[in-house]
């Protein structure tokens, strides 16, 4: 089973290593890191690259697409380099797969209409326009298109695209090796939950954060 | 605030960057990935490689040391150039803390004798060898020494770290900026709570884990 998860300019680190860090660990996995070009891709704040070992056109039929997010998702809107391969690659996959705004890039290339979808919860409104349902649930799964909120949500995906893959039992032990039983200090972790005050001051910038 | 994470051949991706995405979110932050050598450094599956921009030697009074963890950590317990290295950053440091089995490293330097300490569930007998008090706490912090368990609760320490760096306020910013509400599919993230099968058979081959 081959895995490509996509990296471009000031994508969001943990996005793209939380579900690696999962689903890298399935049984017969082989990942792969791939971009445009070969070669370290730096993230949103610039202090952290990522090699890609491989281009997209290296790697044109992945069984899983894992795709993440990023302030630098929306100069990749109308990068049909990336969304042609995503639509290639999409047509042969077994799972395709966002993290955060990653899933507006699965939406701009025409993937998700009229199917249920998340992102992070400031882009939900933007997923709309491409046709997308958007929910306010973690992890979206909606056939073989899985969508996962914000940032962090990606380990959650991971870990239950694991046991759709490998059985549950496996990804038990992939949860156990890796001590996967959070202990957020805060109870702020989604706008629902976080104080009232912080969420308007987020969605007020929110043009910013995105970009 | 100058952040350095350590990095060495076969570190686990997710000890890394887990607090680095949240840790490099404090206001002033310079994040810094340091290790030996500048350039790619592979993590333990070879399938991810993550770039050190600076050598050890550049970076030799950071505010906060955050040493990972992965099975390349045994390779690294006697290796001077880095335990001197870890010495000598942590008589100026802030913060001086770890990851999942990099405790073992911040141990073998001699920074844990004597101090409550954690680590990767199935290291936690070998870090009583090097003097260190093991607790079952995910993230445990003494004075400013700080270690949490195995490779996902690098994320619950980097916000409980950020709120004594930052403020209640900017943690809590932080969590919902990265949508941080995990939501695990199983409950067997530790060995209290996965299948008592699963738990016998990882501690039977712990010592190729953890190699």
């Amino acid at each position: 089973m081959q895995i490509a998860i996509v990296l471009f300019d000031r994508f969001t680190a943990l996005d793209a290593v939380g579900p690696y860090e999962i689903l890298s660990r399935a049984p017969g996995a082989e990942t792969v890191f791939v971009a445009e070009r070969t070669g370290p891709v730096r993230n949103d704040s610039g202090s952290l690259a990522l090699v890609a070992d491989r281009t997209l056109a290296d790697v044109p039929a992945p069984d899983v697409v894992i795709v993440p997010g990023g302030p630098g998702q929306s100069a990749q809107m109308e990068n049909e380099t990336l969304l042609g391969w995503l639509r290639a690659a999409d047509a042969t996959s077994t799972w395709t797969t966002s993290v955060c705004t990653g899933s507006l890039l699965l939406a701009a290339a025409g993937l998700l209409k009229g199917r249920r979808a998340t992102s992070h919860w400031l882009a939900l409104d933007l997923i709309k326009t491409f046709g997308a349902e958007p929910t306010g649930e973690r992890v979206v799964i909606e056939g073989k298109y899985v969508t996962a909120a914000g940032v962090s949500s990606g380990i959650d995906m991971g870990l239950t695209l694991l046991g759709r893959i490998a059985g549950d039992e496996h990804a038990q032990a992939v949860q156990l090796l890796t001590e996967y039983d959070p202990r957020p200090p805060y109870d702020a972790g989604s706008p629902e939950k976080a104080p009232a005050a912080l969420v308007e001051e987020f969605r007020a910038k929110s043009r910013f954060i995105l970009r």
